[in-house]
């Protein structure tokens, strides 16, 4: 058994997961070789950053913001996405290891920043993250998330990749 | 229990290690945390890469390399220093999880190259690494040897920094 199972520490997991395949395959990853589904101190904290809203106001010669119904429409959709990739990750936990502790988390913006501030908010002891959560546009103009993140957290990064 | 147990998978768990504490912290780390000392079936696979020879053919201005003896001399610290930095890891191993399987290998040159390449020849479950195992002239030579692996090598690699 692991050492920190004899030591009695309760573990929390920080799993960044987006939209993207790659990292609800790094979930279970570190599900299957990371946490101790019979430690029940472990607990897994699924964190999705909700994009910010994009006001395409050089699009609109009159300067105004969309109407109130395409905002709202807007953020319907980012919330249903929010819910759909977290239903999804809840599922795969449970799938896997269904006596561990899961708990949500939605932010909101750039995804180097709310990952970050999560790991210290809660004093994760582990951030977990796939590498191609973003498309190519996303990461030529946010930079890569992991990498951001693996140079800038103090705890301990694990980057899986979908061989 | 992890489920890599339950499916009774023989993990390889690369740990790239150097004379710096932070790859001792780091092993220590993953040895607590990923390692389950109950599942004989994990094989530590302890590796250090001995730095390249420096010939300072630049500062011998008839341009002759050095002696034999200065050579063999040379040869020997890298290799006492091999030594040195397994057999410390090996400690680490033995006081944490004394029932796993360790087994030490020692590369030549780049240790970029030299990780990279045993990663695929082993083929490594997940690389073990720190962030700051070389000092800031050799990182600023070689490049971060952990950015590199993080970016190049296929399987998971875990990050520990030493907070």
């Amino acid at each position: 058994m692991a050492e920190v199972l004899k030591e009695g520490k309760d573990r929390k997991i920080l799993v960044a997961i987006d939209e993207g395949e790659e990292s609800m395959y790094a979930l279970s990853w570190a599900l299957k070789n990371v946490v101790t589904s019979a430690n029940s101190k472990d607990t897994i904290v699924l964190l999705y950053s909700k994009p910010s809203r994009v006001m395409y106001t050089t699009l609109d010669d009159t300067h105004n913001l969309f109407s109130a119904d395409v905002v709202a429409t807007m953020e319907k959709h980012r919330n249903d996405v929010a819910v759909s990739v977290t239903e999804k990750a809840m599922k795969i936990c449970k799938d896997l290891c269904d006596d561990v502790k899961v708990e949500r988390r939605v932010g909101d913006g750039d995804p180097r920043e709310v990952i970050y501030e999560m790991v210290t908010k809660i004093g994760a002891d582990v951030l977990v993250m796939g590498t191609h959560g973003y498309g190519l546009i996303k990461r030529t103009f946010l930079g890569s998330v992991s990498d951001y993140c693996a140079h800038k957290v103090k705890c301990p990064v694990l980057i899986v990749k979908r061989s």
